[in-house]
């Protein structure tokens, strides 16, 4: 997902032409028709995989929200981020300590629109205000799309977007951004710029349990979490930060005041909801009358392990592709050992083909170019996480690509 | 309603102290027993006196929301603002043609997370990117103090704050915020400045017939809206932009999808709902069995005009303060003569007193301060719509400070 007006285009583009998106919010959960010939878009990593799960939990996570409720714009006064609702606070902190992939004790809660704003406010809240020069801001390539975006589009002399951190050599102050698991690769990641004047922003998106191994509580100076990738309710916008120190955080939430004067009261209601009901599936997991499909974490490693089994052995043998692997690591949340099933793929081309994205958009499959993230062009970052239609047309496609001769035809 | 750390610091810091603000997101509705000391915090525009009002709703407005609604970043990929849900485009495009004030045709409907973040979606797509200077950002005074800091806290290149628009005399692209009725004073107004190379924003938060006669049909090239001063719906962060341009309605969709990825679907369904309710509770009064209190913006306008009156007698032989008069006008959607009942009090102290804003606070009235919105110490904005509560107790603290012997004391 991202947000240039070439991403924007491209999303609508190749909606018109394949009408594969655009009722995925109102739709009854009918498997669609798919046509054959139709275009596969798997370049944004709309989380629909999850829809299936949350049919099937019925009533458990209805919200009711009446027309009285929620008029102010604050939540809790006495709250430093003033617009956060305590229920949601709540629920967050459980999860954390039930699935232990952060630290939350001591840290303060920061909520977003979505991590993308959480990432701009903290990019506001570590650059130092009273420098002639902007603070550099890195990333390991390859890295998420949208860092660069966000951090030039307003051509802020706050912040300059420097780049791949292998390469940084400028002298000061620097802010690293420490994607883990990375996306576009899902590669767990730690920082990679040893120097002195610098800050990190860890964004842990995918460190939950169907993704990657949980090896331990993560706990950095500000890591950032959202329920898009958590339970794939990416329309509700929702996200939040975990913060070491106060003036830091004290920052962010002046970022989140004048940029929006806070966050959606419904989406928190929300996901307060979705977040305890969760918790609450993984407590009972651990009861003798626990029941695996109830857990949230579980089915969605079991459904994306199904997926990446099916691409492994759709690539096997493959002269065209080729696909990493993924350690096996113990995970304290299943207490099992398992590789990582990432929410995207990361596809490289062979030998000749140089463009592995236009060769796949050839076979009307829309992914997202290795260039897109700083990296080399015979990548494509592909959507793991899309509705089942998708995914199966997209294997298809990918069948008929082993089997034709497209060394010569690239 | 504003964004400084200075701002953050008083809503913190006034609330811990009064407590008069820190339930009301979650409070029963109960009157609240203000001690007859408590600190008033009239300094934000926290709209809740419409609470009572969605009380005696009911379930009308009630929004249920499944766990499985609303997933995809998408609510519509075939429109232009991919984000919005096509259920509150209806609502908007019904209510503005039953109130009567804006064309809503022909233009693009873009949504955003209030109007705040809208203004910032506008100050991106008016400014010229290829330019070596910024664009000029002007208001005339007294102009709304969030403009200000949201054009000047990211140090961004594409514009640059230059204040008052009646003194504005440089050179290349300017874009004028025009803010009827203007918060802070409720006067209606038009563009000042006459100059080749402008941009204008109409910023129309207020222009809904609770605040203000409504005389025509607005048409102008960006209109802004919010149902935080519309329905008073502050805690959805809902607004949205009536663009004519399209190229220009692009550009604010690119910049909330790198901002934030879309807004809130959660809080989309629900201002739906609620404006849905709005419209009908319209038509219907204009039906022969039509219920006045049924309808919003009577039951608006008589709570502000009872208010207002309130304040004048208070104010009407005042030695220490002056309150301006509103000129009266036809209002095409009650069908009626009436002033304006605007959502703050822009009270001038007179004579020796040079700063208003710290006679109130010491008397533990918090308002804001004239120079704020670039005007002078000598006038305070305070909220008239706050709880019943609240205004009641700043009309007694109002009539003691015309008591006293002030002049000497200040």
């Amino acid at each position: 997902m991202c947000g240039t007006t070439e991403q924007g285009h491209a999303i609508r583009l190749s909606s018109s032409s394949s009408e594969n998106v655009s009722s995925d919010a109102r739709s009854n959960g009918a498997t669609r028709n798919l046509s054959s010939d139709a275009v596969v878009n798997l370049d944004h990593g709309d989380p629909t995989i999850f829809e299936t799960y949350w049919r099937n939990m019925g009533d458990k996570c209805t919200v009711m929200i009446p027309g009285y409720q929620s008029l102010s714009y604050f939540a809790d006064t006495k709250s430093l981020c003033w617009f956060l609702e305590p229920k949601l606070e709540e629920s967050i902190k459980n999860l954390h300590n039930v699935v232990g992939n952060a630290v939350v004790d001591d840290n303060y809660i920061v909520v977003g629109t979505g991590s993308s704003q959480l990432i701009q406010a903290a990019l506001y809240a570590l650059s130092p205000p009273d420098q002639p020069k902007p603070a550099s801001i890195v990333c390991a390539a390859p890295y998420y799309s949208c860092y660069k975006e966000m951090a030039e589009f307003l051509r802020s002399e706050l912040y300059k977007w420097e780049g791949d951190a292998h390469t940084f050599d400028k002298e000061g102050p620097y802010i690293e951004m420490v994607t883990s698991p990375n996306n576009p690769d899902g590669v767990c990641r730690e920082a990679v710029v040893k120097k002195d004047g610098g800050k990190r922003v860890h964004d842990l998106a995918y460190y939950w349990p169907q993704y990657t191994p949980i090896t331990a509580p993560a706990d950095y100076d500000i890591m950032l979490f959202t329920v898009s990738k958590c339970t794939g309710h990416a329309g509700s916008r929702l996200g939040w930060a975990l913060v070491k120190d106060k003036e830091v955080a004290k920052k962010m939430v002046t970022f989140m005041t004048i940029s929006t004067i806070g966050v959606s009261k419904e989406s928190q209601h929300r996901a307060a909801k979705i977040l305890e009901v969760i918790s609450n599936g993984c407590k009972d997991l651990k009861s003798p009358n626990g029941n695996i499909i109830d857990n949230f974490f579980h089915y969605g490693q079991s459904i994306l392990t199904k997926r990446w089994d099916k691409l492994r052995n759709t690539l096997k043998h493959s002269r065209v592709f080729s696909l990493a692997k993924y350690p096996v690591k113990y995970c304290h949340f299943t207490q099992d050992l398992s590789e990582a099933h990432p929410a995207f793929a990361w596809i490289k081309s062979k030998d000749k083909i140089d463009d592995c994205e236009k060769l796949f958009r050839g076979h009307k499959v829309l992914t997202r170019s290795g260039k897109r993230f700083g990296s080399d062009p015979k990548y494509v970052r592909v959507s793991m996480v899309s509705k089942e239609e998708d995914f199966e047309l997209f294997i298809k496609r990918l069948s008929s690509l082993n089997n034709l001769n497209i060394i010569s035809a690239a």
